[in-house]
């Protein structure tokens, strides 16, 4: 096993930043051209050629890396039983509604974990070129190729805040009286999106029912900056764990958790 | 009173244009510094120093095309009682509160009706660099230079519809079950931004209680493409006349009216 030191994860990142510039191209090339698209549970939950290409692509690149890394991937049949040593988590197209019917507001996302707690995060806008990556590994966020600095501590009633439809629509946890509290919800339909949004101080939170390779990448950078995320039934983030998760500000995820519990 | 033509309008646009590409870097200027944010009505509701700059610098553009045209125009006093003639109807930056907060996901709209009825609409993704503009006096529809096709009339069922928050949580005229059929909904803030994806197809339809400026432009393109716009009480749109404004395919627009009724 190599020594995963900053500096190891400082040339890991480069390395990373690099494949995802490439890997940019490759999801233009494939996207240009009329999609094969699947169905997963429901009519809502997309997959496509894309998705599966993409997902085999970036595997191929980071078992070079790390080759003896565990994987979490979206498109995967995942058995993982615990989260013991490194594992990547990727998610290949995040947000595949919004890249098959709008070819925008979707994200790859990757995320490097060692023993259950976050190294590095990536979280790649293809349509507006933003990339945030960083992580408690080397502990700073970067906007591209710049040092960024954490949000403002904003409380619920100063921003906007991103939720998924469903939850707003069945106003799940009371997430309708949060909403009130703000000034006015997003539904973007894509986490990474919108966790780039409130890591960027653009909303004060973001909740959804997410899958780990929703997460993980969010989760490392939010760590940086001291935003909080945790599900919202009070319990720590678990890698491995699906649920419903809230990224908030420290001042607006108190006022959240009063509200939804 | 000039010969309103063909012609004459698509030296018009021209200019326009002109004038807009301009005026994305006159707002690029104002955004970057500190903005003086007013609200208007609520909390929810606000004005910056950029939309009455921007708004004045529109009119000044505006009023030398065409010195005899009404203005409408969403910072101003306005007290039209009627639609005859000549009238430009502005919104200098709609969806200010994604401008103040998320600096994305903001448009400047532009239209020209004469006697109420459409000539030319401008949507302009300042952030994105997108322009709709056209209408039924051209007989086209350009995103930037290049002459667009109509979207295909899709199914209620095969798409997103992009709708405003307060609507989707409050169930306002049933959209909550509009929701259900769709492939889910998206909240954007910006009435220009959504009008943008309807056109472009990425979305069946949007809706949203509009004031005139906030409908003019996508309404005069819509009408290019087939597209149906209307209050959902069923009444025609009146330039004038704010209300709960539905744009849509035809397919989508009859199935929602189905519902709402």
């Amino acid at each position: 096993m190599k020594n995963i030191d900053k500096d190891f994860l400082l040339q890991l990142d480069a390395k990373i930043v690099e494949f995802l510039v490439k890997d940019r191209q490759f999801i233009f090339e494939k996207m240009g051209k009329h999609l094969e698209v699947d169905e997963k549970q429901n009519r809502r939950d997309l997959v496509t050629e894309v998705d599966r290409g993409n997902q085999a692509h970036i595997i191929e690149a980071l078992s070079q890396l790390l080759p003896d890394a565990k994987i979490l991937a979206e498109e995967s049949e995942n058995d993982l039983t615990d989260a013991k040593g490194l594992m990547w988590v990727i998610d290949p197209i995040d947000g595949t509604m919004n890249f098959v019917k709008q070819r925008e507001d979707f994200a790859v996302m990757i995320a490097l974990y060692e023993d259950g707690k976050p190294l590095l995060g990536y979280i790649y806008d293809v349509m507006r070129d933003v990339l945030l990556h960083g992580g408690p590994g080397i502990g700073v966020v970067y906007k591209n190729q710049d040092v960024i600095n954490p949000p403002a501590n904003l409380a619920l009633e100063e921003s906007l805040i991103g939720l998924s439809g469903p939850m707003l629509v069945n106003n799940a946890y009371h997430f309708q009286d949060v909403e009130k509290r703000t000034l006015g919800a997003r539904v973007i339909g894509s986490a990474g999106i919108e966790f780039i949004r409130v890591l960027l101080g653009k909303q004060i939170g973001y909740v959804s029912s997410l899958k780990p390779w929703d997460f993980a990448a969010g989760n490392a950078l939010a760590a940086v900056f001291g935003l909080k995320v945790g599900y919202v039934d009070g319990e720590a983030i678990n890698v491995l764990k699906s649920g419903v998760v809230l990224v908030a500000t420290k001042k607006a995820y108190s006022a959240i958790m009063s509200i939804v519990k």
